[in-house]
């Protein structure tokens, strides 16, 4: 702590952490538009009013794997005006350039003599704007093209099963201090979890050490973006699977809002999660007032300053057991819409006294979880009609849920799970089969459901074809072991089901999905049959 | 002429002109995947070599409106390495820059102090790259956010009816030259057609007379966008229409290189169209050798200088009739398969011949028109499988057609009208409801084609319901006209008609295509339930 105390910037690197921007979330909400927008507009200006050595985002700077022309402007604007000015950079990046920056140009961004670089910034990606397509090309790449970001920790997975990656970190320096960064990009959480119980699938570069010096001279930050929560953990990364010597992790994706470094036992190490910068769903989580993270390193030691996000618009949250209000009769609905009102407007009226200067003219997020249990739902949307102009959300203020058996906590935790907020934008398979009854016997509902999202988000034209691949490789394989070898005509017979299928289902599949405008086409030409 | 023997370039402004770069196009063609970018490669190379003031491009940069990650990516990454260097900018742009660069940052990109610009690139937006959805923003505008590209002519269409555009040159000085550039980036040409004819709807702004000169002391350059062939009027922009006091056009959106200026009888201007860098339809035009302009100019006098692009991948086409050929017996189809054997070995041979050093390696493009009157028809992509690893486009070697009455040079030109690049690329409505025997009896199969090619391209997610609105609208003025402002049960019925269409048929559209993953969805099941 004291080594902070003298006014002695030269020894220090000044770093401003964030996660989880995503730049055009609800870019055509009316309402909610410009929020992501701000919010990373305040992040630029905190950097540059605490002059900074750099900014290091957890990735999720995009909310779209295939951001709009709109955002795509926008953020570019953002940076461009706080990222170009005439401070001096006064650190030195001291590793290999080219193998930290896997662009054109492989060099770090102040270094290039065309630009005037004052302000830093450093990205990972996350899992929405990941890397796609046949040029693995992330929206951050357009960003590291236009010389606005250093995006690093693109993985390159070698080698064949499980993979391999390894981590090389960018070695910067500011007069005494010297920190080693690693970046991990998002990969798939189940696929890293196989990776981390791998011996050596993933390794970690270390600097070379110096004579004189030992390695412990270095100051070892880890930024990830991956699940953390760890009620399914094939399914998260577990923080003991992180190696000791790190010092520091900053953990990106998880979006409640815990930026206090916490040690974790046995590791030696603290993690800060700083949070989304904008909330993208509306679970408690998400409510609680969101800051960035000043991180001052000095020699081994650092000093956290957690700072406010004031432009951020309020969010109140609130659940309540509809048994338990003495108010409400079960046989008279008119009692709970009069509960609800009360309830909304009471969080409408805490939402404006708690309302700092910046913030207070927006309307806020509302959102009350109802555990309904005994009673009948009501349609949310007509609910919220009376609440337009006075919440940001009036279609979706309530949401309705029944008390698992496993008793009230257990039951928010999981819902909370479930409501991820990549999860919470579409629609998926699972919910259109369970709609329309249909018989999904080959193929997994999951691989079809991850096969569309990569499908239409991420440009992936081969993903039904790889989908059914896959599936019918599994299926071989799987029967080649149970048959321990030997050949039985059921083997035959499963190869013909997967041959049948390949060949009549999805090559359907396949060619119809390759061509949005012939999907528009056919699916104007069923309506039109059906308006007939 | 004699103006520039003298070495001065101190009072010379020097510009490249290319136009139709088409970035991105067969951005997913094995063989043809780089072609756009290794053309728009080369305009920038020769515009370093020439050292010229600027680069001025004719629209349509970007193929698609909505360009790729990789598009995006390889369109900065070229323009970052030709664009930034430590060459002094020569001219100065003196007319309001906010008014003539409407970006956020209102100003030329080489003033800006925090980019080395060496080689200024100035562009309107085609018909591909045109501006579209909420904010209005073409691709173009994602270059000049980051400060690679001064876009300039997005017009701002004022008053009703028809409206009104006015256009603010650009007033670039370099010495005692003095330029009045004119952007128009591309309007539907029965649009704009419309306005020429209007009186005041298109509004030119001159520049002002400065003490002790006269107007005349500027060369006045207009560059646009639009249909230029004249079979069909209402279709393309008369070179007539344009005002008197211009010097000098450059015309882009035709394809065809007719790079070297001619003069328009009586209107005392001349015409440049280099054409495309790229051939995105095989037709004759495309076929002759492409080129870019040097324009230098010096007070009121200009030189025009045409350079080859050598690094275009060649293309040879020839038409031939198969009854006029005397090796050829209708009765044996090999006979025919040994003709159009030889008749592409031949263009091949050709295209070796031809070859530069730096295109021979490029597999070339070949097309045959053939005109199959009294014959029957062979398959192309069969006919074309011999020549993979020959041509670059084996699967469309052979396009049929059949004499049309009018004569066979007549019938060349409108097949050229009909394979306008833009509409080579997928199939429209009028295709599919062909095809599919549909009776398209309230909205105009035309309209439909706008508004689907409107939603999928330009994400205008009203596209439809624009379409249905105007289309009503035009039934009810129309009936209100022909009855004479008395009210009919006709009138009834027909508004009867309308609101039942918008409510039935129409919101089922709407809803159907504001939501792509919907789509895909509605497709998926729908194939499902075939499939069943």
């Amino acid at each position: 702590m004291d080594v902070f105390s003298r006014e002695d910037n030269s020894n220090t690197l000044r770093v401003l952490v964030a996660t989880d921007c995503h730049l055009g979330y609800m870019e055509k909400d009316e309402v909610r538009r410009h929020d992501s927008f701000l919010a990373f507009e305040e992040i630029c200006k905190i950097a540059d009013e605490k002059q900074v050595d750099l900014v290091l985002l957890g990735g999720d700077l995009f909310h779209e794997n295939k951001p709009s022309r709109t955002t795509l402007v926008k953020a570019i604007e953002i940076l461009r005006r706080h990222c170009l000015n005439d401070r001096p950079v006064q650190f030195q990046v001291v590793s290999d350039q080219t193998v930290n920056f896997a662009n054109l140009f492989g060099h770090v961004n102040y270094e290039d003599p065309h630009f005037n670089i004052g302000l830093p910034v450093f990205s990972i990606h996350g899992n929405h704007d990941d890397p796609a397509g046949v040029d693995n090309l992330s929206a951050i790449d357009i960003l590291s093209a236009c010389n606005l970001v250093n995006y690093f920790g693109k993985m390159i997975l070698e080698g064949s099963g499980v993979g391999q990656i390894t981590l090389y970190p960018i070695l910067m320096k500011k007069g005494s201090t010297n920190v080693a960064l690693y970046g991990l990009g998002n990969i798939r959480d189940e696929r890293l979890n196989r990776m981390f119980q791998t011996p050596h699938a993933v390794q970690w570069m270390r600097p070379e050490v110096q004579e004189g010096c030992e390695v412990s001279d270095w100051f070892n930050i880890l930024v990830l973006h991956q699940n953390r929560v760890k009620t399914n953990p094939k399914n998260a990364i577990n923080e003991h699977f992180l190696p000791r010597f790190l010092d520091f992790i900053v953990w990106g994706h998880e979006h409640e809002c815990l930026v206090d470094p916490q040690e974790v036992p046995g590791m030696g190490f603290h993690i800060t999660q700083p949070g989304s910068s904008v909330a993208t769903s509306l679970i408690d989580g998400e409510s609680k007032p969101k800051h960035v993270l000043l991180l001052e390193i000095k020699g081994n030691q650092y000093r956290p300053t957690k700072i406010p996000l004031t432009s951020v618009r309020p969010f109140e949250y609130t659940e309540i057991v509809l048994k338990e209000e003495t108010d409400i009769d079960p046989n008279d609905q008119n009692s709970i819409l009069e509960h609800l009102d009360k309830v909304v407007s009471n969080l409408i009226d805490k939402s404006r006294r708690n309302a700092t200067s910046r913030s207070e003219l927006k309307l806020p997020l509302v959102r009350v979880k109802v555990d309904y249990s005994g009673f009948m739902t009501i349609n949310p949307q007509r609910f919220g009609q009376k609440y337009v102009g006075k919440v940001a959300n009036p279609q979706d203020i309530l949401i309705f849920s029944k008390a698992s058996k496993k008793g009230r906590n257990e039951s928010v935790i999981s819902d909370a799970e479930r409501l991820r907020p990549e999860e919470l934008n579409q629609q998926n398979i699972e919910a259109l089969v369970a709609e329309s009854n249909l018989k999904m016997e080959i193929l997994p509902v999951n691989d079809l459901d991850v096969a569309l999202h990569n499908f239409v988000n991420k440009d992936d034209k081969m993903a039904f074809y790889t989908c059914v691949q896959h599936n019918i490789q599994e299926t071989r394989s799987k029967l080649a072991k149970d048959t321990d070898g030997a050949k039985f005509e059921e083997d035959d017979l499963i190869l013909k089901v997967g041959e049948c299928l390949e060949a009549r289902k999805l090559y359907k599949f396949y060619n119809l999905y390759t061509d949005r405008v012939g999907i528009v086409k056919l699916s104007m030409m069923f309506s039109l049959c059906f308006c007939e």
